[in-house]
């Protein structure tokens, strides 16, 4: 049997898993990733909690990461929630230290390849993978390999313009105005939310909450986030044109409130051959250290 | 030395072409396709053209189709152009006669390959190309591969919203308010020239005309295109991050009016690590038929 190490990091844990071909976990560990310590710090530690690993068999060590990685050199693009780990050769020194081929990829393309492969997108032959939460991020996965895209952007769709005339919220000053993001993750609707209904509509588990009580606010906020989510699936489709889309992320939890609608609108703007594509729930619980193992693996194919 | 044959079989004239590795035309014809009297009229037509060539060391045969393919199953899904050939089996026919595998692809993705592989493209790894013309199609090309996509819909961008506040002529009832084919091909810039400037602004042509003569109104009406194309690059380049960008096409052949301000405008909506993605003028004269033969070529590889 071939097994494959995944690292799932953040910024403020880690999660190490072994994992087989069938995606199944043969031992795993959480701890405090030290995310903010630096990159050498972050290291030593992952090294640590490694070595209580049995690596026989290891073909691949995968290293999931919160921001986009550039593929072809294997080094992190841009980090946020790791700050100093730009560069690093994380894959060249653990490389050293566990003589296994070791492969970075981000933790959302990390996440879309699980669900890909061993998920809701298992069978389909080009996937694309969105994860609803408080921002917005994706994946392209075609032929069981994640599309890196140039400095590891592909699938970054935050600013994927589906409302040029919302109105722009001063913590998406980075964004296009009317970037999916701004108008349609979780985050956005809660400051939608706020401004429309006040305190108790400020967040999407709310929303969501007062939607199922039959608040008609909150029901034209989720419908108009539907409407931009299909928006943006919509121009993926006419783009790459992808044979499913799965969508995770914290707000896939409250997918019934929402998912019928996003089809709806995507089949009012997708290509009349296109809107057979289904859009899909996420599968899997553990999508980004089963991802990490994944990443390995496809680069060894 | 191996050599590919490429046929573009167009609506109204059929151009087939034996093509070394190097991308050298080594014998070439052109002759009418009689694209409108059927699959098996436009077949015995191409086999008889075939016949005057020299198979020898010919290892494919490509023949790309003025519509989308579906690149699995090796047939046509959808034929304005040449009526009645959706689902025709030509490449199980026409590999039967002459022995040589035989692939499909739409004559955008042929001619984004040709750009790809050989021409402006050449040495990038992830290529978007467009055709800006009568209308507006592309080519997502991979590693030397075409993305067939959904049926073949991948890069079929003419769908994708950029401007779901313009003016929806009653020629484009089919695609979306604001549809990028909508507001930016040659086309539809003719119908706002004729609302905007009269019957002497009535085509891209006349606009461009206007434009190098000092029109204001022409002026603008080309610079709404650039930034309604530059969103459309800005939604690829979020979505699957291509190297970079070739456009095409009978419009691209005035790129020096419009050009820089598409890429002026892609800078202000792509993420800041994407803003140095060219944006490049298509090199090939002849893109559709070693277009056609690569296709062969890519499937072989």
């Amino acid at each position: 049997m071939n097994y494959y190490i995944g690292i799932d990091l953040g910024g403020t844990n880690v999660r190490i898993a072994k994992v087989d071909d069938d995606g199944r976990i043969i031992q795993d560990v959480i701890a405090p990733s030290h995310g903010k310590e630096g990159p050498e710090t972050i290291e030593a530690n992952i090294l640590e909690l490694l070595s209580q690993f049995d690596l026989t068999g290891v073909r691949s060590i995968g290293l999931a990461i919160p921001g986009p990685v550039d593929g072809e050199k294997n080094i992190i693009t841009m980090a946020t929630n790791i700050p100093g780990c730009e560069g690093y050769p994380f894959a060249d020194n653990m490389e050293k230290v566990t003589g296994i081929p070791v492969f970075l990829d981000n933790d959302a393309n990390a996440a879309g390849l699980a669900e890909a492969v061993l998920g809701a997108g298992k069978g389909y032959n080009e996937i694309y993978f969105l994860t609803h939460s408080t921002g917005i991020g994706g994946a392209l996965v075609i032929n069981g390999k994640v599309i890196s895209g140039h400095k590891g952007y592909a699938g970054e769709v935050a600013n994927v313009i589906v409302d040029p005339n919302a109105k722009q919220y001063p913590i998406y000053a980075h964004l296009n105005r009317g970037g999916v993001e701004t108008v349609a993750s979780g985050t956005a609707i809660g400051l939608i939310g706020k401004d429309l209904i006040g305190p108790e509509g400020d967040s999407s588990r709310k929303l969501f909450t007062l939607m199922k009580e039959g608040n008609k606010q909150a029901e034209a906020i989720i419908d108009k986030m539907s409407k931009d989510l299909a928006t943006c699936l919509a121009a993926i489709s006419a783009i790459c044109a992808p044979d499913c889309f799965v969508i995770g992320g914290g707000c896939s939890h409250s997918s019934e409130m929402y998912f019928d609608r996003v089809r709806e609108y995507f089949k009012s703007m997708a290509h009349e051959n296109m809107r057979d594509v289904p859009i899909l729930k996420a599968a899997l619980e553990e999508p980004g250290v089963l991802g990490a193992a994944m990443i390995g693996r496809s680069h060894l194919e």
